[in-house]
């Protein structure tokens, strides 16, 4: 048994009772009324980074909910420097009479301890605080091998809306070697696993107009632009038959997937019928030919119809040529794709084939999020897989995520890598009612980054 | 000068007072505040109708406003019968500050009398109440040439919701040889013309269901059925790039337009950019390729999406994959076309087309009108063509309309040729403020009226 994982298991008491006290504090970030909530939680946290030993803890305050920043330096000033990322805010509870026990009064049942926030994120903070006493103890030195920088935001859970500026105000604050967020999880109990990239977004609404008013469509039917029949041509041609979108020069810069990369995806135990039938709620699986389901959801861009409407949308029926027609539409976007590229494309795609008498205008989402990948032989992501594989004892395996959050927002804004050290699970329930951390995984969790900060040492 | 021209000539003031005595009367059918008013209106036609002659006049009771029979039998009990087709109900005013002069006082411009229902249709049966003297006083007889039977609704502008029950009850007294609606118009000032046909339409909706809940676009976007993308492509699958509609079978029942028919529409004087730019306000004509756009919106067939919806419709963007969308279509006819092999063509386009993972539903409104037309050398067609030749004394050349009304019940039900007796003109503001008929188009249409009783009696 290594000093790290008898440090662990010996203090599990700490992490316990950490756990009782923290998750006792409603941060519902979404919701105005539990403000003063957000902003205890922020303050405990605060407390908490003291009392493991950091030398630096800050309140940072943004346009909205407190974020906390922690600063631990490395002992050797030549150390890398590591961002850890989480949140401490939480998802509401409604309808909390699913709740078998109260989302705020955390409660173990076997090795889960159900609560809001148990698993999405505090959980996965707190075994950090567990771990890096862990690392120290067993490393026998008083700072950590890696110069470490917690960010802990209190908005994830409504959208972030003031993260990257933050990270803009505070980049030279959080200048790093390499990202590590933990707010992310595993392919399934046992299933050790790190996501190496997310998708991107661009998210746009086209409008068609066709003729001024509605008309009847008995006297003007077949000869006039009908705006709803031209974008409903319009978005099926937004893929062929193969499920490959149209959109001019979509697939330029997209990085294919390895070969190594299709192999691994490949060794996770996917049981797709289980998944359609279950979160997916659907009755085929569908999409890019040539491709599977994790491929398709994890490394494939996509254009997707979010939305679509006109004309005449009540109960029985109204004749018309509608005068007007609207879809919203995203587009999933993955490594190397550039979001003004495929805005580009998109305005080219609408431009190409509006027909005759109908005028289009697009309108992109503001922002947008761009993709992210670690290369799999990426220092950094081999320096997490050697410390996931010492606590989990089993090969680690590559997921990706489908959606992105701040991830995105860290990887431009701070320049660096981004690896994830997450042990949430697909079925920990996390923003739903009976949230539950399964508990040894936190103990795992605390293990790999008692051994992270070591194998990180060698970054540079 | 004929004697029909001379009596009509010299008894315009009984057309002049009894439309404004009649268009004083507010008959607005679709509102219950002036139900007392559209009775009123069908006693005071009944009143007409006996003050012209006509021994038997009824008031017949509908589940909704009162319909007025009137009937005057030929002299000859071999003469044909004919039913002639109008209504006396009238369109709300609103917006009624628009209107230069208030809507139900009558009110004489130049040659053109301005009030709702001048047009549409009160002056279109009251000179009838002129041209039947008129054919009485030229041939000298105390009867009319053919057995008239007039039939006139009060709710042809509320759909004419009780209009087919009316018909199917009264079938024997309402047994003819021919019918001629007085409720149409003609191409414009200059161009005397009939309508010989009517495009009949079905509608229906179509729900598709993908998963079974809205899913998130990052974690499912690409690998799951997209219901409103699919729906998307359904729909553009409705025709091919030529305009043509690709429901199978759909034109198996179409009788081509004649070389004759082609050529006798292509005399009109269509002017497509002042159609464009006024009723069309479309900035392009298109539609089925090879036809011209009367040819599009008279005789030949549509496929139409009326309303189309699904997913998220508000401000901003959502990116989810929705769970349901749906498609409001309605579908033109044409002779001869037949509404169950047309219904069946869609559900088997839907069912072929519809991909894996998607459930379809189709729901057909219930009714529907079937298409109608009467031949050009149909015997009654060229009685009524001699007729209003003599009267407006030019070539009179040929319509269709690319709706209809009650017209395809009176032909179906009655089993009847339908011709058409119009003098209304495009700009006579129907259904909207300042409506106005032009007085001498009404003396024409008396002159013509007078006229036809005689050219119908060597139908038989």
């Amino acid at each position: 048994m290594t000093a790290e994982r008898s440090y662990v298991e010996d203090h599990r008491d700490q992490l316990h009772a950490d756990l009782d006290a923290w998750l006792r504090i409603p941060s519902i970030s979404a919701d105005p009324a539990h403000a003063a909530d957000v902003r205890r939680s922020a303050e405990w946290l605060a407390a908490a980074f003291t009392r493991t030993g950091f030398p630096t803890v800050e309140i940072w305050e943004t346009g909205g909910a407190p974020a906390v920043f922690a600063e631990w330096p490395a002992g050797d000033p030549q150390a890398p420097t590591v961002v850890v990322y989480g949140h401490h805010d939480v998802q509401p509870v409604d309808p909390e009479e699913l709740w078998q026990t109260p989302p705020f009064e955390p409660t173990i049942r076997g090795d889960e301890l159900f609560a809001r926030g148990a698993a999405d994120d505090k959980g996965q903070l707190l075994f950090h605080l567990l771990g890096l006493p862990a690392h120290l103890a067993a490393t026998g030195a008083t700072a950590p091998a890696v110069t470490l920088r917690f960010l802990v935001e209190g908005e994830e859970e409504s959208g972030s809306p003031h993260f990257a500026d933050l990270l803009r105000a505070q980049r030279d604050r959080l200048r790093c070697d390499v990202v590590v967020v933990t707010d992310t999880g595993m392919f399934d109990r046992g299933t050790p696993s790190t996501c190496t990239g997310m998708r991107g977004v661009i998210a746009c609404q086209i409008d068609y107009h066709g003729p001024d008013g509605d008309l009847h469509s008995g006297s003007f039917g077949g000869a006039v632009p009908n705006p709803a029949a031209a974008l409903a041509r319009l978005v099926a041609g937004l893929h062929d038959d193969a499920g490959v979108v149209q959109v001019p020069g979509f697939y330029d810069q997209v990085v294919p997937l390895t070969d190594e990369e299709r192999a691994l995806f490949g060794k996770l135990p996917f049981d797709e019928a289980g998944w359609l039938a279950g979160p997916a709620q659907s009755r085929a699986a569908t999409g890019e030919a040539g491709y599977s389901t994790l491929e398709r959801t994890w490394a494939r861009p996509t254009a997707e119809v979010n939305g679509i409407w006109g004309g005449y949308t009540g109960p029985g029926g109204k004749t018309i040529v509608p005068s007007d027609a609207h879809v919203k539409l995203s587009f999933r976007l993955v490594p190397d794709q550039d979001l003004a590229a495929i805005r580009a494309g998109v305005d080219r795609f609408v431009a190409e084939r509006t027909p005759a008498g109908i005028t289009a205008t697009v309108r992109f989402e503001s922002g947008g999020v761009a993709p992210c990948r670690t290369p799999l032989d990426h220092p950094a992501l081999q320096a997490l897989v050697r410390a996931m594989s010492r606590a989990f004892e089993q090969e680690v395996l590559y997921t990706r995520e489908g959606g992105s959050g701040p991830e995105a927002d860290l990887a431009e804004i701070l320049a660096a890598p981004v690896v994830f050290l997450g042990v949430g699970l697909p079925d920990d329930h996390i923003h739903a009612p009976n949230e539950r951390v399964v508990l040894p995984m936190l103990y795992k969790g605390a293990e790999s980054a008692a051994y992270l900060w070591s194998e990180l040492a060698g970054l540079r």
